[in-house]
């Protein structure tokens, strides 16, 4: 898993996200890279990150959705467009909502796994449907639809 | 503004919460308080909570919404039931669902304002409504269905 990430193909100047900008140096970090037609990001909550005793906090689980889904518009926007993602001008997006139904808890002493399906590319909105799994369980499901940041 | 907020009564044992847990030294510390019959919580936004320069990530507003709305869904069942907040036993929420509409970029250089308005309570589900506010400009809507903790 040392392919690069869609994240590593944001501008610098769009790359300071506390969610998955790499250089913001106190930030989630999330990474997120294409296993086939899903996009995929793996995290491993802190242990600040809690809810109620070994369970992760509903913020945190929406925070992940986020910036997973935002980075999958963008990845899916490339694959549309039948460009590499190292090409210009870059595709970013942000999010103009987010829904999340938290099914289950989610345990914190585990990696989490968010994967992602694209529902919809229309215009510059692409919708987003993630599904968040600790060890293989099914936790929570969330859809972003994300619009795509004017090019200046 | 010295007054208890509704987070300041939750118990012990669900005060760790990394959104609004009294006892989470590194958490954002979301405190809630009636003003009428609305639900208010004020934040100043850390640096690092950037999305891109000069505006908060979304991954914020949303546990902001969700910490706010499950607060409030608990202040709002003591209400209900004609009950003080230090009464026994304590009424505590977690989040069924959460949906965030971004209607603008939310400027992180000011304090927030998150008002809450309770929709329904119906069983052990309250459902609440948020405005999020950034110098008096509404920036996001938020809504949350609310669940009661079991008791024990």
């Amino acid at each position: 898993m040392d392919t690069p990430a869609f994240q590593d193909f944001y501008p610098d100047s769009t790359a300071h996200c506390y969610g998955c900008g790499r250089l913001n140096a106190l930030g989630l970090g999330v990474r997120t890279r294409w296993e086939g037609d899903e996009s995929v990001t793996r995290f491993r909550p802190r242990p600040e990150h809690t809810a109620f005793a070994g369970y992760v906090y509903g913020g945190l689980i929406a925070s992940l959705v986020d910036c997973h889904c935002t980075g999958t518009a963008a990845a899916a926007m490339y694959r549309h467009a039948g460009r590499a993602m190292d090409s210009a001008p870059a595709f970013r997006f942000v999010t103009a909502s987010l829904q999340v139904d938290y099914l289950r808890p989610t345990p914190i002493d585990c990696e989490l796994e968010i994967r992602g399906r694209v529902l919809e590319i229309k215009g510059r909105r692409v919708t987003v449907e993630a599904t968040v799994l600790a060890d293989g369980v099914v936790t929570a499901r969330g859809r972003v639809v994300a619009a795509q940041m004017p090019e200046h």
